[in-house]
């Protein structure tokens, strides 16, 4: 039974992982016979988003750790615990917890810096020669990881012109990619699908996710 | 395109709306071409858990409206501004949420008082013989509902023996079901399944909300 791991960024699209994509992952690899290493950073989030009005709560603090618990129903291990070789493959979801907790990508574009955790553990999943699936933002922070290392990966975040010129920027290869659908680099075992930076709805972000995962797990396939 | 109301009571299984439950009824609605209205009570959460560690958090207050929110990516509905004219058809998902700020069934069993709101709207629903399902641990909320009305119903929450007999104490008759089943009171309009009351995985718990929907949405169309 191949072993997945998913990096959260919290709960809640706007300070947080994205809780459907999250949710979809699971399902996807549950249903594949995947088994699933749930892991996030013991550290605080940049902020707290009221997601019904929108506002930022500004007497609130939150931990990424504890946050994401929720979407992993507490079955989840602090990711500075966590090696590579704990694990076959890697899937990174979205929301702005990538963009604001995992890294600083919201605030300092291409010039952002990774959680060290983040970092260590994408780039040695990386250096291993495993796969790894980047949806919705966060092969921004793909991107930046590899390009430390002069790695340059064929990626997508969907069409958003200011994101994909980022990813160019810090030395990514952007392709288009319509929401139902994945960009393969196959040299470099990299998937990604757009999600909701596209999704209008959940099946949309559903059937990208899907297929991500169905060919991060033959590359898995390949590799044992 | 039939209009489902999803009431939402927090965002995460051991004080709020399962995560997984939620998310899993909303891809089931979606992909069958079903329109949403995600809703919850704007009250405050009997007590904010800890996820990760299991602990309460007691000097924490956190609001269901604006929890509940997150799992909606905002577009989520004050319930007190609902009517059952809105919508076709109504589904409670689970979560301890559902037995502690929709209701009190955590602290006072067969006992239990049900928020004003969520009472008016399932009662209505039920009056305009549109259909109800009851995910996990809320067909005991709503055999209470209609038990005040003086309906008893058939519905499941799996095979927990206390949960069942509370069921049976506040009028309702509970059949035991597999946790990708669903049980049907066709005379009533009322479908449940276990999910988490008995899921391992999450796809244990799709399983059996996805034929939850399909009935559910089945009767809808026959109605209208």
């Amino acid at each position: 039974m191949p072993k997945v791991g998913i990096i959260l960024g919290g709960c809640g699209v706007n300070d947080g992982a994205e809780i459907h994509e999250s949710v979809l992952t699971m399902l996807a690899l549950d249903r594949a016979g995947a088994e699933m290493q749930l892991m996030a950073p013991n550290i605080s989030q940049m902020h707290v988003i009221n997601h019904f009005t929108g506002q930022e709560e500004t007497s609130e603090t939150r931990n990424v750790l504890v946050e994401s618990a929720r979407i992993a129903r507490g079955e989840i291990t602090d990711l500075a615990e966590v090696e590579a070789d704990d694990m076959d493959a890697l899937i990174l979801p979205g929301g702005f917890g990538v963009a604001k907790n995992l890294c600083d990508y919201a605030m300092a574009g291409k010039d952002c810096v990774v959680n060290p955790d983040v970092f260590r553990l994408t780039q040695n999943i990386f250096n291993q020669k495993k796969p790894i699936g980047a949806i919705c933002i966060s092969p921004t922070m793909l991107t930046k990881i590899l390009s430390e290392s002069g790695v340059s990966v064929k990626l997508t975040i969907g069409s958003d012109p200011t994101v994909a010129g980022d990813i160019t920027a810090m030395g990514g290869i952007h392709e288009e990619c319509p929401v139902t659908e994945i960009i393969i680099d196959h040299e470099h075992k990299i998937i990604s699908t757009p999600a909701y930076m596209e999704a209008k709805s959940i099946k949309e972000a559903a059937a990208g996710i899907e297929k991500l995962v169905a060919e991060l797990l033959k590359m898995v396939e390949n590799n044992l």
